[in-house]
């Protein structure tokens, strides 16, 4: 049974915030719930870039009713002048006495100088509440705001002897149907999905969000040194914007014909292998705060070695493929020392059907940091 | 908090049985709890083969109190002379109202005989209390009692990418502390420990079993077609027996030379390898119940292809090895679909330190078939 304390109304928020995860585009998610005398009297959540704030939903809701009322907000209240006004305006001038926030936000024009402006105006303002929980929900705008770089989530499906293929090459299926669905809902979380090129070719998948119910397309990236890709491949569709990576050797004509068919041509480098860390960083500037890579072993160990992997979700099926060399779901180097070789910290397992996920951060990549509560605890 | 009925006494029951898990060789752990006027009044556990099961030593402990009292047995009591006269006489001598059993022995010696011969003098029989607990206790007894083959349990310590090595091979170590006293537990509990001589002159190891406690060693077995061992390897000391399984083609000289040292040498096959499947039939015919095979990528894929592996123990450490071609924890062909994969059934995790262990059954591997209990339910 859950209590009635400031932990209930912050996981309602949290759980307002967690429904539009992949709908705000680089934006943040962020709920609130306002409560005033005992009773619940507004609620809100971001729902799309450039639209209202959490908080100016949920006190719209409340009406006059916010006036001494306490404000539960997932993410520190904005103190600038972005796409609207500034939260914390909103909020001092309809007389809320308390704000309760979960995590600060780490953008550079916030980070603090919202809960201070609060404070200034004379509301108790309470810092840290279900921080954990908010800062993780967060966690590709955590680093996108930041840096300007994506936050890159690498997937894949394979065996428990790390294979993706049989040495065939045969790889449908490795997981089960409740894993797939499981990476669909990933797909619409993401605001980019990166594939390479062999992958086109092998198996010409559409990398659209197929769901029971309608979902987010993210816009679709295949990385592709050669532009290899043929013309009728699936992914240059209409169904969302696809953004081909290649390099500046590769041939202007074939890009010409990628272009017609709609797609963005983009060179990052001068060598061989496209410039994977420039491409990230056009991509960020492009405005894709997310990336879900689902990558061959190749491009997966690529992206790794590089450092621009922030977390992998691996789904094992429970099988064992064998077939020495077959494909692995990482292809490269790799360290000579066991002790050298790539840590995962904050390791999770859930189970989808008969497989099971397991989800780790690269302990060397630190994706942005977000500032903590503890630093802004009322003195 | 627990419930005082059946299952409780039994879950104690059990939990004896478990206590003795690896000093009993070839026999199953039992364990016995006798209940009179709502108090234990004698308790035991099958220590070691030869010495006495646990209903006898329950029953010695209730004295006079048994005539009339309940007993709870893990397994159903022995209807036949073995090395001690058979239990259900000395249920059925003194006294005892009702005897509660979790699952039926599949020895066919016995096989449900016990249950009948306790309901044909009077005594109330229940079956099937906690059998999956009871059965999986003895998943070893159970497939060696029924097949004369040791139950073989498939140990290995792998990255998540399914590397035992870096490409380096470069191995020690991948897992951590707790997931190595895990290991030297599973040793404690196995009859006989296996690898390939390749990883005895890659690693030297003793193949003993070091804990904080003093344990058991298991027996050791080297897979040596060419008998390569060098006669001053560790695994030819005298902490524990050695045998070393050869081929007709092997050197004679060395096999002489190698019983000076103490170890038996048997041929296994006139081929150029091991006759995997005649060696695990001669293992069980010289009382070899249970084996913890520890053996590296390519002597794990011969077992695994044989269908001579019954479970597996996969401890992933929370890294990335990488190094495209580094030795996998399975080397073996493996089949071209995906569907054709060796798929585990049973699927489970446990976390050890930062590890995880993954344990499952081959799906394909029936290890003996207990007889269900409800094959013996009361009319």
């Amino acid at each position: 049974m859950e209590l009635l304390n400031d932990e209930f109304y912050m996981q309602l928020a949290l759980n307002l915030a967690g429904g539009a995860s992949g709908q705000t585009g680089v934006n943040p998610v962020v709920g609130c719930v306002v409560v005033k005398d005992g009773r619940i009297v507004g609620m809100g959540a971001h729902l799309k870039r450039g639209e209202g704030h959490a908080e100016v939903l949920a006190l719209n809701m409340a009406g006059e009713q916010a006036k001494g009322a306490t404000a539960y907000v997932t993410l520190e209240p904005c103190s600038h002048h972005g796409k609207t006004p500034p939260c914390c305006d909103r909020l001092i001038f309809e007389g809320v006495a308390r704000v309760v926030v979960a995590s600060i936000d780490p953008n550079p024009v916030v980070a603090g100088s919202g809960i201070r402006r609060l404070r200034d105006a004379g509301i108790q303002v309470e810092v840290g509440v279900l921080e954990a929980q908010a800062v993780q929900l967060n966690e590709a705008f955590n680093k996108f705001i930041v840096t300007g770089l994506p936050f890159v989530t690498l997937k894949t499906a394979l065996s428990l002897d790390g294979r993706i293929a049989t040495r065939t090459g045969h790889s449908r299926w490795i997981t089960g149907a409740e894993s797939r669905e499981a990476v669909h809902t990933l797909r619409h979380r993401h605001n980019g999905i990166m594939v390479g090129a062999g992958t086109v070719l092998a198996d010409d998948p559409e990398l659209t969000t197929r769901l029971g119910v309608p979902a987010l397309h993210p816009t679709r990236i295949i990385v592709d040194s050669k532009l290899r890709v043929p013309l009728e491949a699936r992914i240059l569709n209409e169904a969302a914007p696809t953004i081909v990576l290649t390099t500046e050797q590769a041939n202007e004509d074939k890009a010409g014909l990628l272009r017609e068919k709609g797609a963005e041509v983009w060179r990052c480098g001068t060598g061989e292998r496209v410039d994977l860390t420039q491409a990230m960083s056009k991509l960020g500037g492009h405005g894709i705060g997310s990336i879900l890579l689902e990558g061959g072993g190749v491009l997966n160990g690529a992206m790794l070695e590089a450092g621009l992997v922030d977390k992998l979700m691996l789904f094992y099926a429970p099988i064992l493929v064998g077939g020495t060399g077959a494909p692995s779901a990482f292809e490269y180097t790799g360290p000579e020392e066991m002790s050298a070789a790539l840590r995962l910290k904050r390791v999770t397992m859930q189970a989808f059907g008969d497989d099971w996920c397991v989800t780790g951060y690269p302990e060397v990549n630190s994706s942005g940091n977000v500032p903590a509560a503890a630093d802004l605890k009322e003195e």
